[in-house]
């Protein structure tokens, strides 16, 4: 730009992609806080599952494993801190933040309480359903970080990746659970009614997650996990899981099935971490991808535009040798200024258009994401309403889909619309509210 | 703080909270630049309506008149310029920005076109039609800057305020349209078929923006806008622009009545922007009031933790004394940790419970701003798939609304729901795909 000052057209334009240059750079830094974060949670889930075991029995070698799988989760735990760290808090200048580091001052407040569960179980002070249910609450702690990031993408392709793997690290999560809850199940001997309500809830759950991720994963990916669902493990893993079904006070089976249950499930759920691991790699090239498009897309962009504005200057320069009263009263625009003027327009109708384009993109897969939060939102809906458990208002709903031939996502977006008002509520006067 | 180090789930806290009130401020200059914007649109609304009178006729008096609309225009565009050269560009470090310096970019490059515009007027060098053209765009570029403000606002009080305007503004605009299609119309003596289906169309959408702009005003501006409609002047508009609809060539009316329309109609005009200057009151008023409460909010924030951070280094102080070999055996946690622990999740669980809140408030809000533009999408889609006018395609979706009993943006929402394919595309392999 030679040190002259660009038309503002121009410098608007240009820092348009600017803009988008350093959103997406942040949210590459936001992506690889994912991925640690991701790696944590596949440890932790490995303790919780152990921490049952060691819970259920006492045996020496039980508390050395659970110690070296506590070991495993701190480090990354560090690592998941020390990312955090690295983050210039005071350098954040916009709102688009507030969600989510609120949302990592939540997870990070849940893991401060690690240190004393651990030491709770160890002693023998809690109960297995009482660690599971705060380990299943620090998880989704730190998959909401993830599911904030998914949320808040401002690129399209990112936020597919995210989406994927936001899916798939809740079914992972799920499964997670769901060998916590069979450790229990066979620690006793069998699995209660309402622990088999459960089981079939998780089994639902996971489903579900995993279509999502289906529908926004690689092919690679997804051939992954195809693999893993064929595989001997997966079925051995179905297999123990039909046991669990038949059981009963009356019809118990071995506690030593525990073991079992527990080793083959997380062999199912290491072989899940494979699947997450790629899904961890397609985001970060994604990442790397976006931004190396989006620099030298603003690298020939600042060219465009220099070269718009060395004509501008040449046609300004002619301008001042014609002596004007004022701009009413102008020539008419010479050959060069009516250029710049159709250069400019081009760019901006292409800039104009991509960003349109974008912004349909991005609403398409964040749809996947409204639909979760809906989901969420008739359950609670029913649960206020109805007086439904949880698992009864998922029944419900679930039942309501298959009466009508609808997804799930559909029951929940109609139940909801039907609840709201028909006419909106007035505005309110301003600055007579309240809301902390 | 006393320069120790916070901890980190505190200092997440505080971060989020400060990048919701710097996110406040830099709306709130979005907004007064959105207030300067109508004041500009005004100004070119009625340089618009004036150039056609001049077009019509060429009294000298009438060319005096124009001068000083267009003077009126470019003193008010000229500080939407320098409030545009104080933002910052350079400091700019995040992609929220990115659509709206896209649209500011388009709006200043329409600007740029007006001195040759004013020229061609002043020559007799353009037709009614086509000055109105380039002005009604011309204005659009300055409008969806405002759209873009209300779709990108974080706080959804400041959100239905922009809403309000903007959709009052959009009204008004097409009141304008209608003014300076009525000088066209009544200088040639009557109003041809498609200019009479035009004046229709410009009065639906007139309903429609002032119904939505009814939605989410102040009481206040709601009341004067009530008393503009039932207004002498507005009484005779309405009564002249059924004069206007009973024309033909076959009973043509004296061209002189094109004056008493402008003129009219200018007043009605006049009158809205009161209730528009009402409308940037109370959206300016509301940026005050959110900042107000934020940053009071933010202190005592501030003041919370600092006294959680004070105990929690007095706890860690008292462990310092108690030598541990690891976390996993440390004591379990004395009543200042605890108590540490419950102030932190107290604030982290309110922090959460208000950001849903307004998550949904600000969906909600934002509501009205998609519907637009899924009419928009409707009435394109109609356009493309039947071969439709614009016209028709409105006119289309008109009369299904009124056959189905359902809102014309119900219509729209089923229509494109239609469209959709059933089942999404299968996700794109990585990095193979180009948007350029």
């Amino acid at each position: 730009m030679h040190g002259r000052k660009m038309p503002a057209t121009l410098r608007f334009m240009l820092a348009s992609r600017r803009s988008e240059l350093l959103g997406l750079e942040d949210l590459a830094r936001t992506c690889e806080l994912v991925t640690r974060i991701s790696q944590l949670v596949h440890a932790l889930q490995k303790e919780r599952g152990y921490s049952n075991i060691y819970l259920s029995g006492n045996a020496p070698h039980q508390r050395q494993q659970l110690d070296v799988l506590s070991l495993e989760a701190e480090a990354l735990e560090r690592e998941v801190r020390l990312d955090l760290d690295r983050i210039d808090l005071d350098a954040v200048s916009s709102a688009d933040k507030t969600r989510l580091f609120t949302r990592i001052a939540y997870a990070l407040h849940s893991l401060d309480e690690l240190p004393a569960l651990r030491r709770r179980i160890r002693e023998h002070a809690i109960s297995m359903q009482d660690a599971t249910a705060t380990l299943v609450r620090l998880i989704g702690g730190l998959l909401s970080v993830v599911f904030e990031a998914a949320d808040t993408a401002a690129d399209p392709d990112i936020t597919r990746c995210l989406v994927a793997l936001f899916n798939f690290m809740q079914g992972k999560e799920l499964a997670g659970q769901e060998r916590a809850l069979g450790v229990v199940g066979f620690a006793s001997g069998y699995f209660r009614a309402d622990m088999l309500e459960r089981l079939e809830h998780l089994l639902e759950g996971q489903e579900r997650c995993f279509a999502t991720f289906s529908r926004f994963a690689s092919p690679a990916a997804q051939a992954l996990w195809q693999a893993l669902c064929a595989s001997e493990t997966n079925i051995n893993a179905c297999r123990l899981r039909d046991i669990a079904r038949r059981t009963s006070p009356g019809a118990a089976v071995e506690p030593q099935l525990c073991e079992l249950w527990f080793e083959l499930h997380t062999h199912r759920i290491d072989a899940m971490k494979q699947v997450e691991t790629r899904l961890e790699q397609d985001l970060l090239q994604q990442c790397r991808y976006s931004i190396e498009r989006i620099r030298k897309d603003l690298q020939s962009h600042r060219k465009l535009l220099d070269g718009i504005a060395d004509m501008h200057a040449a046609a300004e320069q002619a301008k001042l040798f014609s002596v004007q009263a004022s701009d009413l009263d102008a020539p008419p625009p010479d050959g060069m200024t009516a250029m710049v003027a159709r250069s400019t327009l081009e760019l901006l109708l292409t800039q104009s258009v991509r960003l349109q384009g974008l912004n349909e993109e991005l609403r398409e897969a964040r749809q996947a994401l409204d639909e979760r939060k809906q989901v969420e939102r008739a359950k609670q809906q029913l649960m206020r309403q109805q007086g439904f458990s949880e698992g009864e208002a998922y029944s419900w709903l679930r039942q309501a889909a298959m009466n009508q031939g609808l997804r799930l996502e559909e029951v929940a977006q109609r139940l909801l619309a039907l609840a709201q008002p028909a006419e909106r509520a007035p505005a309110r006067t301003l600055g007579h509210r309240s809301r902390h």
